[in-house]
């Protein structure tokens, strides 16, 4: 693979095949996933425990990749079923943070646990629920996480959920 | 390329070099764009006729793919200056739109006219302002305009702009 500008008008570096001429477009990922809530008065929220790097060991909402076919509200869902086995429903979407650095954008959607029994995915390690004053805030995994989680026991105290948009540095 | 399941874990089909048995994952695009409004009570917005395929013709708001390294809002304003030479003062993130057909998640932010002269480039043959009984409703390029252009003057009745999420067959 080469990066050079395509002949067609385009304006940027590709990754270009020299034998077939192809050419690979990159282009940033989404990171879909939920902020699942607990109790009368979601005073609980659902972390998980990462058990692959990057940051293995360190708390994170349950997120990952969104795949080819689905919504943000689909690629969510099936990644808590994965890595926490925890029964929701879905509710609004809540956090759409750009991390330009690494060309992601992350959306979090608030989710309404209907259970407090797990099945944690090989993925990870434990799945547990934490008050605010129980959150690791030290060991979250990533900055979206932790945005995510300000954002709810901030909103909780007001009794309002609206849709946050972040830029992550 | 052929499509097989890695064997690092992962439970789908993803295109493998059977050489170098690199995996190049294919992961859903994303789409950033504006809804360019003018007029005192913004009673008019900018949209832009196309002039590549596909779509060629048709009038849709000035959006393209997020390219690596820019934030979704980043990436809107670059697209209207490319397609229209508009000189804008970006506002907020309006609407997120699924369109899992084609694995796209489109954005539009609510961007302020500060000049009604616009200089479109090569991919648009005219820029030009509408009023809401002007709009080519049956000459509208893609699903996700027409949603985002209804969205909008529905909103200016009652004077409140909130991010709709949308999920589009």
């Amino acid at each position: 693979m080469v990066y050079r500008i395509p002949d067609d008008g385009d304006t940027r570096q590709r990754a270009v095949c020299p034998s077939c001429h192809t050419i690979h477009y990159e282009n940033p990922l989404n990171v879909v996933g939920t902020l699942p809530f607990w109790g009368a008065e979601g005073e609980k929220v659902l972390l998980c425990k990462r058990n692959i790097e990057p940051r293995r060991g360190y708390w994170t909402l349950p997120a990952g990749f969104m795949e080819l076919g689905e919504t943000t509200s689909e690629g969510a869902a099936r990644e808590t079923d994965e890595e926490a086995g925890a029964q929701i429903e879905l509710l609004g979407l809540y956090t759409v943070m750009n991390v330009a650095r690494v060309s992601q954008v992350h959306f979090y959607y608030r989710a309404k646990l209907l259970s407090d029994h797990f099945e944690p995915g090989h993925e990870t390690q434990e799945a547990k629920l934490f008050e605010e004053h129980e959150i690791p805030w030290d060991d979250i995994a990533f900055k979206t996480v932790k945005s995510t989680l300000e954002a709810y026991f901030s909103d909780r105290k007001v009794g309002h959920f609206g849709i946050h948009t972040i830029d992550v540095a």
